[in-house]
């Protein structure tokens, strides 16, 4: 199908993703025409300040968002401003006055997708995001189309450029935290403000996003629990590296199936983890972006490439673009997000996770007793323990004989447990007489790796 | 959109990946309804003995394929037989009649794909076949709609698991091909006849699949220059592993620049080739499949996953059933496949390559001034020389200075050239009378990475 009417375009931002997409929409316009069947033209851009923008045309820059979204000459509408609002009013206008919508706007999905969702259906236009989650990776596409016929077990990954740089900085260097994220600031990697990447936040919103679309489940940045990467140090990488792992800020996303009296639930959160060195994830290192995914009849994928930046961010702008333009040349619609399958989403305390915890002890005899007997009282099994450090520097084959020569330090790799249990048991350890200190506490993850012995224990 | 009228399928084949679409579609119904927006049921099976499928029911079975595909209730005709006949003619029958078709087929796409894609355009039904190309890693979907805004510049992976296992093996284990071959067929990854597999047939479809989407050109199999692993020696690998590379079976689509007066064009190409250790490619072993695609915007992207096997592939066909079942419900149809690039693919002699060779010479001076001089009188730049065995094992730093210690054998890597000329200076080199035999001609692909050096000149 072609036409000879154009498809029109306003854009809501020009920064460094806004200003790739007007690039590519200017140098590919021949291949977009014969792609999607029809000229695509930009109608309009909007910005705060015009001034700053000289390279666009002056006819097309206005400063009124609103009247540009609903203007009648407009059929798509592209959003690359983030942010709450006033995104979302500005897209719920383009929605109510029939414009299909790409956006790149993950806190805003994660926050209140369903609100824009529904309107789109209200409204029978498109809403397409492949932008908003692992930049120019395709993603969400495969995960809502290819694997349509397959049942989704896991979505886990990198979907963070900023802190993968940061914790790879700090396998590769030695370095603090501290020192990783100026070299991070210093070379662009990371924000003035770097509070929604270190913390995960911006993890946690691609998890909902991801969570919602692999588990036809409504699930928001509020219901993803989120640790970010700050309390992490360079002897946790050190560590991670003696036990033959590497530390990630993993995005999980996780379906758990119902036990006892208990549905099927689905899980979703963010935090550091040590995941094996031989995992495919511990190989991507500085600002590249790499998702896993487990289905039940595909079995393992993984997608890799870059998360950020303004050339990739507009790449999947565009190929959004391209879709939403070929189906109103077709005057059809792609499929929309489904949250039929409504499943509960569990709370991280219910969650089983694994606990690498490490202690500064009392260099005497009790203490691996007296540490041992709370992870005990909670029901939570030990995998392995190693002290180091104190009267010996070795290993302790076996509780008994370990505990005469306990010393400074000790590590305790779990098996799973309940989150909750867990971090009810860490707590109880740091008001023990014999432990100095809880130096850190990092999950393990073996993302369908077994990883119960992690070399810790021998 | 939702109905209360099923779309109703026909299958074709129910061996290893048709029970598998089978056992998805019965135990997935209540999910596939959900997404579809209607019931998706089987209305018949068509098979050749009958009697060995006694798990179908059997008011479902027939044997006659034809009457099958133009039934008036059928709505999509799902074909997982493979091979170009009889499938083609059904296929054209069941588009004719007005169905949507999935298929599985890479040989018949990669032969004759434009007359499908002109029957189902004239038809106005989908024609969607995900599953032909690197069983479920989703692939085709995000080359034709994620990167559908982009400029996708090279597509480069491992598309056959056999291959893969077999180079694998012997580079896991040193064991020669014919031992690798015979441990892959006797765990079931390589076919009693595995022609299509070693020789680099299958891969070939593949590379013209991907090639004609990636570039919006047709490009058959016939377009593709083949070449299989039969060649492949535990000494290549060796060798390989000793210059810090890897071999494997790589089908390569790139889009070569126009220079001169030469107008752009893409190569279409799949043999075995020397990749740095460091490439991620180079990771993948055993059966997995994983495909690199480059694009100017997305930068680098890889897809990883499981390449066959019945699960994995009846995966990729229930994800294109889902689209096509979707568009039969709305009303609409997919995008459709474009050749309007119509590049013109470049013959394999002017495709710009470089060669690893290896040859047994006399124990002699002047034995490398007249292999170089072969390659310098056809314009091939050496990159790096090395010699063994012989009176001294050892490199040589200088050609001047190696002349009188050249010994039994001498390695050359080349910078790129055109192919032919390669070709040529090999020819070339077997009729030198200082020459006594090539072991071995193998490419280098550096895939964007630099190899110049491939330490094999120090």
């Amino acid at each position: 199908m072609t036409s000879d009417a154009p498809v029109r375009v306003a854009l809501l931002g020009c920064g460094t993703v806004g200003s790739e997409v007007v690039r590519l929409l200017e140098d590919q316009a021949g291949d977009l025409t014969a792609r999607v069947g029809a000229p695509v033209e930009l109608a309009g851009v909007a910005v705060r300040r015009p001034h700053r923008h000289p390279e666009l045309n002056p006819d097309l820059v206005t400063t009124d968002a609103s009247a540009l979204v609903t203007r009648d000459d407009v059929d798509v509408v592209v959003e690359v401003v983030g942010g709450i609002e006033p995104a979302r009013t500005l897209l719920l206008q383009a929605i109510k006055s029939g414009k299909s919508v790409v956006t790149a706007n993950k806190a805003l999905l994660a926050e209140d997708g369903a609100t824009l969702a529904e309107a789109a259906d209200a409204a029978g236009v498109d809403l397409y995001y492949e932008a908003s989650v692992a930049g120019a990776i395709p993603l969400l596409r495969p995960l809502r189309e290819s694997l349509a016929g397959d049942r989704i077990t896991r979505v886990a990954g990198i979907v963070n450029g900023t802190t993968n740089f940061i914790l790879s900085a700090m396998s590769a260097s030695g370095a603090g935290y501290a020192e990783a994220l100026e070299e991070a600031t210093r070379l662009g990697y990371a924000e003035a403000d770097p509070t929604a990447d270190v913390d995960g936040y911006d993890a946690a919103s691609k998890a909902a996003i991801l969570a919602t679309i692999a588990f036809h489940t409504r699930v928001t940045a509020a219901d993803v629990h989120c640790e970010g990467i700050r309390r992490v140090t360079a002897a946790d990488i050190a560590a991670a590296r003696g036990l033959g792992c590497a530390i990630k800020l993993l995005a999980i996303c996780e379906r758990v199936p119902g036990s006892g009296g208990a549905p099927e639930s689905v899980s979703a959160r963010v935090y550091p983890a040590m995941i094996p060195l031989s995992h495919p994830l511990a190989g991507v290192d500085g600002a590249f972006n790499a998702v896993f995914v487990e289905a039940d009849a595909a079995g393992q994928l993984m997608f890799y490439g870059q998360g950020a930046g303004g050339a990739p961010t507009a790449s999947a702008v565009l190929g959004d673009l391209v879709a939403v333009a070929r189906n109103r040349v077709a005057g059809g619609r792609g499929p929309r997000e489904s949250a039929y399958a409504s499943l509960p989403v569990l709370p991280i305390g219910d969650v089983h996770t694994r606990y690498h915890v490490s202690l500064e002890v009392a260099d005497r005899a009790g203490v691996l007793s007296a540490v041992a007997g709370e992870f005990a009282r909670r029901g939570v099994s030990i995998a392995a323990v190693r002290q180091t450090g104190g009267r010996e520097d070795g290993d302790v084959p076996e509780a008994e004989a370990a505990e005469e020569e306990l010393a400074a330090r000790l590590v305790v790799v779990t098996h799973g447990a309940p989150d909750s249990a867990l971090h009810a048991t860490v707590e109880a350890l740091a008001g023990l007489d014999v432990v100095r200190g809880v130096e850190s506490v990092l999950r393990v993850e073996g993302l369908g790796r077994p990883v119960s012995t992690l070399g810790v224990a021998g």
